[in-house]
């Protein structure tokens, strides 16, 4: 398969790349790192993007920024970045690269335990997950031509605890490797409309 | 209590009226009918409000607008609605509200049953229902002064068959009145971070 993987050189990207190279043909993309580059909060970016690597059989997103900040502290301004960026980029990724992806493709998006598990300051990260795990479930059902969609939703990783341990204390965290093996799944196996909850 | 019930002449909204007004100070809200008037995907609409109503015990809302259409069709802008009106329009009658609720005081959000039962048209209502789910969630742990909120989710409404009915086949519909006793158990009981699934 041609795999296009968004985020690819971040902590869970660079995982799923190990274990997608081994059998597929992985098109690197970042922010500004990779073999292409996008921003998935700009639609034409996105678009920019499709253009550039052509057709494709499943795409894979390990990319999305929200804010992290207290609850107290926060206004409608910090929820507009997970909303234009984690949540409508990976939505966007779907309705626009719906255009370019092979019959029978798949995408395959990134959420996170703090939808049902929430942490402090987590308000808007635990507002995108659970966003994208339910568009994920509506989508499915109403996608053509065999397209599939799926979410991974991975409890804190090992790799990430130098930075995150602080916020999740208590939280026992899961090898990069073991939340690669769900994006395998997603995308090699038949499933849709699925949260693939790792950890 | 004094509660403050947006959407308060709406299918839902009517029966949740009837239910508290038995024990409670109810002020009637809606677009443009009852008490006091707001637009929820408005701000400074809804800090308006607050400075009409003064300090309140609950608020209550069984408003909020998505737009449905077939996956195939829907654009961002078609999303846009969902994010800026149900889903951002309950985040910030709490980001705002907590100004004006009294230590105690609740939050009452609606969501629905197609964050997790997905029907055709719904993407958008599915994605902003399970944020909402996921947002009461994650802001009850952090709320301070014994503040707290949750939210309901309904199936389609009896009262709502004769519009919804070829959307919700097969779906078993909830009478109205057991849906307003889910939002007594909110604004009476104890309970945060719960979203109630009736129906
Ligand atoms: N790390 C965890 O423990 C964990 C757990 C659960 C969920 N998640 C979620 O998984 C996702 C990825 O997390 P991570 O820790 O692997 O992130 P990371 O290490 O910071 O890597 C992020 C990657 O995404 C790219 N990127 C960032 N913003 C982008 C944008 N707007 N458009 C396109 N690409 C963008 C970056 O590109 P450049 O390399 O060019 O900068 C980088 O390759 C996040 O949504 C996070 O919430 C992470
Ligand atoms: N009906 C169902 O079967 C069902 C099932 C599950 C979930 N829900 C959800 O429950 C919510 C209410 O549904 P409903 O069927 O009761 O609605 P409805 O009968 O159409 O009533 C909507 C009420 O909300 C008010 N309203 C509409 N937009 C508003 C805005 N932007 N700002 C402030 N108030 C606004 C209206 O005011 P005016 O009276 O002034 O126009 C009206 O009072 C919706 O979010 C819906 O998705 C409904």
């Amino acid at each position: 398969m041609k795999i296009l993987l968004i985020g690819a050189n971040g902590t869970i990207g660079s995982a799923v790349a190990k274990e997608l190279e081994q059998r597929h043909e992985v098109l690197r993309i970042g922010r500004s790192s990779g073999d292409y580059q996008v921003d998935i909060s700009d639609s034409a970016s996105i678009r920019r993007l499709f253009e550039q690597t052509g057709r494709f059989d499943a795409l894979v997103c390990a990319a999305g920024n929200v804010t992290f900040a207290p609850l107290d502290e926060m206004t409608a301004e910090h929820f507009a970045l997970g909303l234009n960026d984690k949540l409508m980029g990976q939505v966007n990724l779907l309705l626009i690269g719906r255009e370019f992806i092979n019959d029978g493709g798949s995408f395959t998006f990134t959420t996170g335990i703090t939808s049902h598990d929430p942490i402090r300051t987590g308000a808007s990260a635990s507002l995108v997950n659970g966003a994208i795990d339910a568009f994920v479930k509506a989508a499915a059902i109403e996608l053509p031509r065999g397209l599939r969609v799926n979410s991974i939703s991975p409890n804190v990783l090992v790799e990430a605890m130098p930075a995150y341990a602080p916020y999740f204390r208590g939280f026992k965290p899961v090898p990069a490797a073991d939340v690669a093996l769900a994006y395998a799944k997603s995308v090699e196996g038949l499933q849709t409309g699925q949260t693939y909850h790792v950890g």
